[in-house]
């Protein structure tokens, strides 16, 4: 299978590229990243795809004959390199965050009705897709439960998408076995915030942001007399290349757009 | 629903009777201890079940009208109580530990061939049943598991029961998925039993003993750049509690015998 | 050593009388309680200390000839129950939580000038005091930290007076260092509270409140490559009684009013 | 101060080499490793020391007037450079492990008869450093304690180095208390193994191997009715940066061999 990556020179692209040379069964025949167009990607990023330099233009895809583009760009990007490769015939497996709800509608339309294509996740570490699942099924038969996120001082948005997601998913599982709410008992708060963010459907979400801390969440949950912990601890960027590669080679029989990796590990 | 509780005397048949009185649906209507007959248990620990007094032999559910025995005994008195159960037409609900596997067979052609039920579980916390599920469920994705399990230093058995199966139900689910034995890459141990037990199936597993511990375990998943972590505090003994009211409620309705918890939470 | 209880009927007081009761080097002469003045607490919380009644006023340590009296109450009872003992020169071990600031400067005067010793403590674990001890001593060497706590859902105050103790250490541990406030890079902050609760001296702090919890705090601290995690679990009142013996022994011993544990222990 | 490294083309070298260059009040003047002598550090790590090749021989340290060296080798090559280094004054940072007791001895008389100082550590996480202090000064107030180390599934030694020193001075500490051996209750052992090895003194120390895994150590004490925890998890080798520039800045003002952090930590 012949795989473009969109945002090669960047620190997740260049970790594709790498992941996607040295997978016996994928070839990398595209580089695309508009600011270092002309590098040689195996000298700064020790890649051994022979030959390779990064392009500048996703027009690339077509004159390398690429099946499948993997995205990790930025939003506004992602966006306009989805829309043409739903229109230029390309799978596209996209990691790039950040992409409004009504884009994501919008992409789901344009490959529908286009012979390509595409899977999107917020977080392509298989471990947070389990992580995620586990909370779902565990949200029925539990009495409460609140999620804990932790990550590097470098990322300034609170709480991750991840967390986000996971409370969206937890709240529609308690909500669909008919658990409403949470209790939450706290009356005298010493503290403003102290007892975190409220996600919608109630779920308390708590950031924490420390130097050294690469990106982990924690779900606890409780019942009587018990607790229940779910914890994913995602050490380095090459822990979504497993999650990515998954994607790339099971794009091509997923009609449509799909949403998450929970659909490609069965569940 | 009347209910029988047998073991009526022992520390989780204490909490079993108290949360049987406690529940609006169902009525305590026999206490059986043969050490302890003729004890009033409302007053040595507060269940509120008026006139029930403890009686010696298991006799005392057929006089009581109860449909269905809770049993938290030892195992051979459990055995014995169980075939009596099957013999008489009364649904049981069994959290005694170490009863052989023949034995269970036995008990499953007995309860097969009568008009009661059987739920038989070796831990009723409903977080350690999930905990269990998961690890099933994640074992195919992730490259490598161990088990850590850490209790009270009164617990003379090592690894408890839970972790054996887990690591049972974890090796079964690698098999499946063809994932053979977890590599092992140690080869200079400097303390023997470091690496813990292997357990049938290859699974290693850490017990940890420790005053003021409780019941505790955590099961570690490794994959590339990632770790997931599943982890069961139970707290108290009223952690089995909700557990075993869904079996009572539920036995009528389980023909033969269940093994474990997940069937009753539709997994 | 002859020892009173004050809130002897209340849970932990209860607890108490247990364990003074159960020590061979201590006498449990007086347990007083307003509300439950005449039981037999050999009956209701199996305290095998012959003869004796739950008192209801505190003149009961006198006729009793108590030598050091152990409090857990509530705050505006304590803080009558120290004025009587610095005045009738009976030593005072308090574990009374919410006695404000001010009341605790004119306990320290009271005591100054009295014969007796006052040992006051917010939390009698010993491992929670240690956990204090080392997070301040972690406090100058690493880059930053947050706070989590996690309490059972009947806690009503957040975060728990351990969490702000710990909070105000750390952060006069850091100011000592010259350190100045850990970073915050949070900009965007998608849940209002998100980030926690800003405790003075900057620290953040993190209040988790599930039922089945009992009384938890984790102590995150980050640097370079790395994370230090200082975990306390209290998963019973008994995790109080070492504490609080401990200080029965040594109150005699140390003039005036004594602040925490710490110096019980060494530091 | 002008600082060569020995061991400069490995992967922790190459590190230190950077972390040197980049300190404003440090000099890397020399770097070398005997396998890639001539190599532009430059360009294969990315290192702003501008003309600094790798250089063959531990000479290279003469010629460019090197005040300290830091080696992180192999214990047979550490063992000769330290000797170079004793009898030529320069002074020695040194991360290398497996150095034999003996020759540890043999160092420490060399350098005090030397001009030069040495600084050996297992471990150069400062994070780390405290974890160790703290479980010594924990280990006299709890009643027992056990200790997990987690690491990923290359490394082959069990358990690692800094658990068993770990180990060795919580032994110490307990020892020096009067507490003797932590109990151990097991006595139906269904897995050989599972309970740990005992490291000298007594401790139980649990080795858990896994893919994904970077470094990580977690110290459980146990005492009544509560635990505490102490866990250091490294994620990268940058975590050991911050020690090793400490070390060198610090090892001109100690005199002699010092073993550990610890000193330079202020304990």
């Amino acid at each position: 299978m012949r795989v473009g990556v969109l945002g090669a020179g960047g620190r997740v692209g260049r970790e594709v590229c790498r992941a996607v040379a040295d997978a016996p069964d994928l070839e990398l025949v595209a580089a695309v990243d508009p600011g270092m167009a002309g590098i040689d990607l195996r000298q700064v990023a020790g890649i051994d795809a022979p030959g390779l330099q990064v392009a500048s233009t996703i027009d690339e895809l077509v004159r390398a004959e690429a099946e499948v583009a993997v995205d990790f760009t930025v939003a506004p990007a992602a966006l306009a390199n989805l829309r043409w490769c739903a229109q230029h015939g390309v799978h596209a497996v996209v990691g790039t965050t950040g992409i409004p709800d009504e884009a994501v509608e919008e992409l789901r339309g344009r490959f529908e009705q286009s012979s390509a294509n595409c899977v999107l996740a917020a977080n392509f570490a298989i471990g947070a897709a389990l992580m995620t699942r586990f909370c779902e099924l565990a949200a029925p038969f539990m009495d409460g439960v609140e999620i804990i996120e932790l990550h590097h001082d470098g990322k300034r948005d609170a709480p991750s998408g991840t967390a986000l997601q996971t409370a969206a998913r937890v709240a529609a599982a308690r909500e669909a076995a008919g658990l409403g709410w949470p209790p939450d008992p706290t009356e005298d708060l010493v503290l403003p915030g102290a007892r975190g963010g409220r996600a919608p459907g109630g779920i308390r979400v708590h950031a924490v942001r420390l130097p050294g801390l690469v990106a982990h969440q924690e779900v606890v949950f409780g019942a009587v007399g018990q607790s229940l912990t779910i914890r994913h601890d995602a050490y380095d960027r090459s822990s979504f290349m497993p999650g990515v590669l998954l994607a790339v080679r099971q794009v091509a029989s997923r009609p449509g757009l799909t949403l998450g990796l929970g659909p490609l590990l069965g569940f």
